[in-house]
């Protein structure tokens, strides 16, 4: 079922929506991000990921500076609607340590599992 | 590169972590929650998924009731520890709208894809 951005449930206390970041081919999960409404709306309408940073407190597009951008193939929002998920092409890497994917720290076992 | 659950960045305001679960075999993103320490320890004790319920406050197993358990294959957190991923073996279905995954709905097409 298809649903519409004023449907979905930003946070009360910071306007933000939790953005699982997944790669299309790979089905690997890349990342998690947040997005207020302007980011989600920038990544609609440009069909590239943005996000809005917590820490430095603004809207940044994924791969601005590296180039490793993330095209937009679907936006999915979850079945209660305070959550989506970004299906996406990445250009390159999505971490920031060169790693395919920001998941790549097992607290099940102390070998390196970075891909 | 493993990690320890002592350098988790359990969010300051809520003491929780978002977690994205993923199913293993088919890699598809079924769902997102949240755990604080206790429902992460009971976890990887169990060897099931465990979470913290914003709405009802309580720490709660995945399928206790549903019968739709969530078996842990790994646990990883991403660069910044500050979200973690379980991979599972998922009985049954993750949402409790009977969907296989509970993001089911696009935000770019009006068509269903419930899968």
């Amino acid at each position: 079922m298809g649903v519409d951005i004023s449907k979905l449930r930003f946070d009360r206390a910071t306007d933000l929506i939790p953005v699982v970041v997944q790669e299309e081919r790979s089905l690997e999960v890349l990342m998690l991000a947040y997005a207020n409404r302007d980011a989600l709306l920038k990544t609609m309408e440009t069909g590239y990921a943005h996000y809005w940073s917590r820490e430095r407190k603004f809207l940044w597009k994924k791969g601005e500076t590296s180039g490793n951008v993330q095209r937009i193939v679907d936006i999915v929002a979850d079945c209660d609607t305070d959550a989506i998920l970004y299906v996406v092409e990445q250009t390159g890497v999505a971490c920031h340590t060169g790693a395919r994917s920001c998941f790549h720290n097992s607290l099940l076992s102390t070998s390196s599992n970075t891909t």
